[in-house]
C-alpha cells in the first residue's frame, strides 16, 4: 500500500496529540534549560525521554518512587521513551553485544550494566512514559548485508520478549503504556521491508523506524524510510526515530510518518544556531552583532517578542546561559510551528505546495547544511 | 544624626522603586539566566550592571547605538550601574593605579584599557542607566591608616572629576541620570565619618558606601556602615555597595540603608545553594535525593510552585542548566520576598521584631554560613 502524508490524532493517557507531531528531546528527564510552561508555549505536545540516560541517574527506582517521570519533571503531556539500545550501541568500546542483552559500562562511574530487552521495559514501566519503545539492534552503514540481516533478526526477536514481559509490568500510576515495536533491517529495502511486514504481525500499538540516516544517502534513506512506512499497518502510528533538519521533517511526513524527534534544535541551540524562517542564523556571526532585529520576525516565542540579535549574540559570546535557554526556546517554536503548518497543509491537501514554498524561503540563506556546529 | 530603618521611594528616570530595595547584579547586561519577565516576577523593581564588563564586551559603544542598556537587555525598569573601579582594582596583578586612573589589562583579549572618572563617566552615560556611581579606590583591609587615608582623598579627588565631568554628558535617550557619588575610608571610623561628611558636600542624587565587608569583622562593617549613613544627608538615597547574606541586609537595613547588591543569590544559585525560610538548603546533599517537597514551601515562584527537591537535585547533579535557572529565580525571589517584608515591618514599625523572627526560622537548619560553596 502507498503511504502518504496524513494528519491524525495520536491517542495516550496523557492526552491526544495531534500529527504528525514533533518531540523535542528530554535526554536527562529536561529539555535543556526550558521548564514544562516554556514547552507548552512553544507548541510542545508530547517529550521524548532517553531511558539510558534516566536509568543511570538518577535511576528509574527513584523516579518510580516519586510517582513517575511526570510528576518527577512536572510535565503533564504524554512522554515517550526510548528504550536505551541505541546510547548503549552508541558507546561501542564500553559495550558487549549477546543474544540476551548489552552489556556495557556506565559513563557516570564506570559499574557494569546489562540491559536487556526485559530489563528496558522494566525500566520504560518504572519511568511510567505514556509510550515506550522495544529494545532494538542497530547498525551503522556500510556492513555486510548478512551483518545486516543478523542484526534484524535480533531486533525481531528482542521485540518479542520486550512485548512479552512488557505484559506483566505496571506503571507508577497503573494506566497502561502503550508498546511501541520497533523496524531495523539496515540499508537493504527488501530486508526492510521484510522486517516490517514480520514486525508489524506483533501486537504493538505503533511502530518506529530505526537506524536511518546511519551512513546512506539521503535518498536512500527516504527510499528506505518509505519501504518501510508502506510495509506498515496503516491505522497505526509510525514513529522514524532521531531525524532531523526542517527539511527531513517535511521528507518524513510525505513519506507517511506521524512522530519525530531530534536532537537539531535543541544542541544547535547551545552552539549558537537558531532555526529560522529565512534560513539557519549562526548568531556567533559579525553581521549580527549590531543587528536590531529578533532572531525570526515571523516567530512569537520569548526570545523573538523580547530580543535582538545584536543582545543574543552578546549573551551566546559571554557565555550566558540565557542565550542557550532563548535560542532552545526559539527553536523549539521553530519546529512545533513547522509542524503546525504542515499539518494544516495536509488537511487541506497540499503538503507539496507549503513544503516547495517553505523550502525556497529557507533555503535562500544557506538552509542546506544545519548541521550540528 | 541617629541613622535608622526607613521605607521611602526612589524616583528614577524608568519608574519609581520602593526601598529598602535589593538590586540582582546583572554583570554582563544578563542575570544569569533570567529574562525581563522572570525578574518582574520575582519582585526585582531595579537591576545593578557592571560598567567594567559591559565596556570590555560588547562595549559601550555598541550599546549606545542600540538605545542603551534599557532597551539591548530588554529591561524596562531602573538599573544602576558601578563605576568599574571595583572590578579593575580587584585584578591586581593587571592593574596600576595612577593619579589619573586606573591602567589595565582586559581579561578578555589582553589590550590595555585606562579607566580614568572620565572615561567611567563617559562609559556609564553610554549605557544609559538610570544612577551612575563616581569612580573611588577601594582598598582591602588590613592596610595602614595614611595609605586607607590617601585612598579616601583619591576618592574624593576622582568623585570631584566624575561630577564635573559627567555635567557635559548625554544619555542614548537624552534622559538625566542620577549620579551617586561614593564613600571610601577604609576601616576607620572616624576617617569613614570625615570622608562621608566631605561627600556629602557635593552635589550628588545619592551616595554609595564602598569598601565594607573587605577584612574587618562583621561588628566592624556595622559600626562603619553606620558612622558612615549617620554622616550622610537624611533626605537622600545610602547604596551599601556587595553586601549581602539575608541577614546583612537586615542590619543594613537598620543601620539606615536603602540599596543593596549582591552577587550571593545568583552566584550560590550556580553552586546548588538555596536561600529559604529555613535555612540555606545545598541541593547537592543526599538527604534531598528522594524529597517531594519544593526548595521552599512558603515561596511562590516558579520554581517552588513546579518542582521537588528530588528533581533540582537531579538537574543540579547532571550539570543541567534548568538548574541554574530555577534556584537562580528562587534565591532572586528569596531576596526580594524579604526586602518587602523588612518593608512592611519598617512601615509598621517593627523591623527589629521581624528581624529577630526571621533570624530565628534562618538559623534553625544553620544559616549562619551561607558563604559562597
Amino acid at each position: 500500500m502507498k503511504a502518504g502524508p496524513r494528519a491524525g490524532r495520536l491517542e495516550t493517557p496523557h492526552g491526544a496529540v495531534p500529527t504528525p507531531a514533533f518531540m523535542p528531546v528530554g535526554t536527562q528527564g529536561t529539555v535543556k534549560g526550558l521548564t514544562p510552561r516554556d514547552l507548552t508555549a512553544s507548541g510542545t505536545r508530547i517529550l521524548l525521554a532517553n531511558t539510558y540516560h534516566l536509568m543511570l541517574r538518577p535511576g528509574s527506582g527513584l523516579i518510580r518512587e516519586r510517582g513517575g517521570l511526570h510528576r518527577f519533571m512536572a510535565w503533564s503531556g504524554p512522554i515517550l521513551t526510548d528504550s536505551g539500545g541505541y546510547q548503549v550501541l552508541s558507546f561501542r568500546d564500553h559495550a558487549k553485544l549477546r543474544e540476551e542483552g548489552v552489556e556495557f559500562r556506565s559513563l557516570l562511574d564506570c559499574t557494569l550494566e546489562f540491559l536487556t530487552p526485559e530489563r528496558s521495559m522494566e525500566v520504560q514501566a518504572d519511568l511510567g512514559s505514556d509510550i515506550a519503545v522495544t529494545l532494538d539492534h542497530a547498525v551503522t552503514l556500510p556492513l555486510d548485508l548478512p551483518a545486516q540481516r543478523e542484526a534484524g533478526e535480533r531486533t525481531l526477536r528482542w521485540t518479542e520478549r520486550s512485548l512479552r514481559h512488557a505484559r506483566g509490568l505496571e506503571t507508577p500510576s497503573g494506566m497502561k503504556q502503550l508498546l511501541f515495536g520497533i523496524v531495523q533491517g539496515g540499508g537493504d529495502p527488501e530486508l526492510r521491508r521484510e522486517m516490517a511486514e514480520r514486525t508489524a504481525c506483533m501486537a504493538c500499538d505503533g511502530f518506529a523506524i530505526g537506524g536511518l540516516s546511519v551512513g546512506e544517502t539521503k535518498e536512500e534513506t527516504w527510499a528506505l524510510a518509505r519501504a518501510t512506512a508502506e510495509a506498515l499497518p496503516a491505522d497505526l502510528p509510525r514513529y522514524l526515530m532521531g531525524m532531523g533538519t526542517p527539511l527531513d521533517l517535511l521528507d518524513g511526513i510525505a513519506c507517511g510518518i506521524d512522530l519525530f524527534d531530534c536532537v537539531l534544535p535543541t544542541r544547535n541551540a547551545r552552539n549558537g544556531m537558531a532555526f529560522t524562517s529565512e534560513g539557519p542564523v549562526n548568531i556567533r556571526n559579525a553581521e549580527h552583532a549590531r543587528s536590531d532585529r529578533p532572531l525570526d520576525p515571523s516567530c512569537g516565542c520569548e526570545a523573538c517578542a523580547t530580543f535582538t540579535r545584536a543582545y543574543l549574540r552578546h549573551l551566546h559570546l559571554a557565555q550566558e546561559i540565557l542565550a542557550h535557554r532563548m535560542l532552545t526556546l526559539h527553536n523549539v517554536t521553530f519546529y512545533q510551528t513547522l509542524m503546525a503548518a504542515a499539518r494544516r497543509a495536509i488537511e487541506r491537501g497540499d503538503l507539496p505546495g507549503y513544503a516547495r514554498e517553505f523550502s525556497e524561503r529557507y533555503l535562500k540563506r544557506g538552509g542546506t547544511s544545519p548541521a550540528p556546529a
